[in-house]
């Protein structure tokens, strides 16, 4: 009985202590399995507290799983002997997991070791012309957060819910009505809101991947939808985009070859070429799908990021016969971190993807939709994108200045985008032993994506993306200038 | 010249009435493709604007692609007569979505249509005693509203932006310090934050799944799992579930034939029949899997929800040898809709799924997993879980004692489970036609879940699963009383 004693000093509340104490005795095997405790009014009386404070405690050790609890026994001590503990855990399991997990996913798990590795952190004053991000210091942060705080306020019970599965109704509503703007004439039940662009590409893979079938993809393409691609066993069939798009001479020979299940394009400042594809190109590539019947993916991913010259409307505009998915995000406007983007497809098509979704997650969350929706009745929507055109057409103003002034065509050549954030460089070959682009680029303190992460195949080319998303101009100029005197050390000249 | 007329006394800003007004005569084609609308200066000249208001209005009728712009020359109107309407699109789609669709994922269709039909909105006055969400009442939405706000005011563009594809570090901390409570003993780096126990499941099954693979499911089990063991083409090994978990002879014996991948269980509270495994299964459960190196997925999905008899503590804190995939929720203790959800297992492990989902969604919001560390660290959650017990104690009694009161055992046979929501009825056999006991319970005002849902297999037996989780008290006892009419009516006798 003279277990417990109490500190009669400590700030730690007693309940606290007497929890403490016997946890102590019982890992220590002090107390042993099986034995023993005061009843709550024995230790209560000894101790001088109050019989709740007592109850309290053995409650919490039962929780716990430190002591068995009946209605008119004392508690007793519990056998925790089979509780592995930092001490006694074994170091190797005894599960080979590569052998557990299927080949594909041991591959999609290689793949993401080797894109991690390509992503480590740059140094701390290295210009950052690798990420896809928008500049942190353009987040509306302050605004989303009073617009999530006032549907909290207002409907906080039933967004905590389980929600909608295709997606929180009055965002779809109101994505119906903006997708106007780009041509797009669609209803709510059209739509699928989707844990941002790259879940919509999981589930359209989802809903066709079967062992055989074969898919068009740009080369170069967005590099993490590759995995993605091998993972679902999709043969890829790649098609060359050219300054205006995928060559479609040889997208026809492929798809008469190989009978794809899905085209995947992105017409708009491809990633990673920036390259955008006339009204004449997506005519023809949209009559093509027709005439073979193959659905098109069209990644609409920075379709509000347009801020040169002529607007071309997404295929999704001139789809009469329901044959394109149109795929949509915040992200690359906005912000990525809420996680949302869209589906934009016949209405069959989007509830056989809401049902994967379903089985897969139930719902998103309908909170920040919630707070998205009202951020775009509040029109701040509209507002941070007339903000991004007029920086970003002056930053892209700045990076293609910068390289028209310190590149000069002998080292590389770049495509002009008409909006967005990407310039692709294709360098020229160099002579001699092959050179490491990653490791000169870091010693000059700029750093960009590798080219070679944006193809299925292997090339030879030595091509960089570089994206000005999150740099202002005076960051942009001298990122440029690094990359020249990086690129003047490999080619050993000076420029013009 | 003569085209546009302000309307001086109109609401609408002027800018916006140029826009309108240019933009019906396109669409009406009073203005033709390629025709030349006034320079900016002309206009505003004759309307007497300013020339930025015209100026504005010519971007947003550029924006939506109404007219082409270039620098030096008037506007002119684009050739929009690819666009499709409302009014000239297809009926009928080009792409036969069911083929297009591949055939697993043309199942979990068909089972998404036959969920949704299967939980039509009861009516108004039913009872429902079918859906496992927590009581709307007790969803402490103020609490978590003040937490979101606190985190976005702090550290809001982080927030926003693409965060850790294992999901919110300071989250993940805090749930391997909570799960000690349960005995088990792992770091941050072994867990893996996901949308909800659905997408744990899902993810595993992503890890897994091959052609020819096997894993062993209980029968009953939880029902949105079977059409994900569909989709993925895993093959399940049904084992019954007696009053005491999985019966382990028959489990031995489908391992020894046809040897699975994984064992999914859920010890606690099983989904649908309450039940909960003593000690020595767990530990005998735990050494089969050991024996024959199988990984166990131990589904807690309501760990927290003990607050009947004796804590046994989850298999995960028994695995030495990193066996168990063990993953948990706080969708039913707390609230479904933030959708967060945890996988605890070996950290190869949790690297493989991580890659899975990153690839397929990149991360989850850092939002909701930033709000929801706060709302536990401010001690919110431990008091809830309190009051949940409390509650849910005395709702169990109600709702056993009331079974006990009016449904004979002649009628039907039911669990009593330790803890969570979940009673499972078998009703006895009824000589004659078969009856529509949905109908039935209708038409007496109560809804349950049809057991044959939790089935993999048909079977012959008729079994309702009743969640008490958004009822009270009185709700409970007037639900019981409903369902024994119902039965009074089925079995045509009066109850004891």
């Amino acid at each position: 009985m003279l277990l417990i004693r109490l500190n009669e000093k400590s700030s730690t509340p007693k309940c606290k202590q007497i929890i403490g104490q016997f946890r102590h005795k019982i890992e220590n095997q002090t107390l042993l399995p099986g034995e023993k405790l005061p009843s709550t009014r024995q230790l209560a009386d000894k101790l001088g507290l109050h019989r709740s404070t007592v109850a309290l405690a053995y409650q919490e050790l039962w929780a716990l799983g430190f002591v068995d609890l009946a209605a008119g026994s004392c508690p007793r001590v519990r056998d925790r002997r089979q509780i592995v503990t930092a001490a006694n855990r074994a170091d190797e399991g005894m599960i080979d997991w590569k052998s557990a997990a299927s080949k594909a996913s041991h591959e999609i798990w290689q793949s993401y070791l080797s894109f991690s590795q390509a992503t480590t952190p740059k140094g701390n004053s290295s210009i950052d012309l690798r990420s896809l991000t928008v500049d942190r210091r353009l987040i509306p942060s302050e605004q989303f957060r009073s617009c999530l705080n006032h549907v909290m306020k207002k409907q906080g019970v039933t967004l905590l819910n389980y929600g909608d599965h295709a997606g929180f109704r009055p965002l779809r509503e109101h994505l119906a009505r903006h997708l106007q703007h780009h041509g797009i004439s669609i209803t709510a039940d059209e739509l699928l809101i989707t844990t941002g662009s790259q879940q919509a590409i999981d589930l359209v893979f989802r809903m066709i991947a079967a062992p055989g079938r074969a898919i068009v993809i740009e080369s170069p393409t967005y590099s993490h939808m590759l995995p993605l691609l091998r993972f679902h066993g999709l043969q890829p069939l790649e098609v060359p985009v050219r300054s205006d798009g995928m060559d479609l001479s040889i997208l026809e020979k492929k798809i008469q070859k190989s009978h794809p299940s899905l085209i995947y394009t992105m017409p708009n400042f491809q990633n990673p070429t920036g390259a955008s594809t006339s009204q004449a190109h997506r005519e023809q590539l949209l009559s093509i799908g027709e005439r073979h019947r193959i659905p098109i993916l069209e990644d609409g991913f920075e379709e509000e990021m347009k801020y040169f010259g002529k607007v071309v409307l997404p295929i999704k505009s001139m789809d009469k016969h329901h044959l394109v998915i149109y795929c949509g995000t915040y992200s690359k406007v906005l912000f990525g971190g809420i996680r949302i983007g869209w589906i934009a497809a016949e209405r069959e098509c989007i509830e056989r993807l809401t049902a994967i979704r379903r089985f897969s997650q139930i719902s998103s969350s309908m909170i920040l939709q919630a707070a998205m929706h009202r951020f775009c009745q509040n029109g701040y929507y509209d507002r941070h994108i007339s903000k991004m055109h007029r920086l970003f057409r002056k930053r892209m103003q700045t990076a293609l200045g910068a390289l028209r002034q310190h590149i000069p065509h002998e080292w590389a050549e770049w495509t002009e985008p008409s909006g967005g954030y990407l310039i692709w460089l294709r360098l020229k070959p160099l002579p001699g032993p092959s050179m490491d682009f990653k490791k000169l680029f870091a010693s000059h303190g700029v750093v960009v994506a590798d080219g070679s992460f944006f193809f299925y195949s292997e090339i030879s080319e030595i091509c960089v993306r570089l994206s000005i998303s999150s740099l202002n101009e005076d960051e942009i100029t001298e990122g440029i200038r690094r990359l020249s005197n990086a690129l003047r050390e490999a080619y050993g000249r000076r420029s013009s």
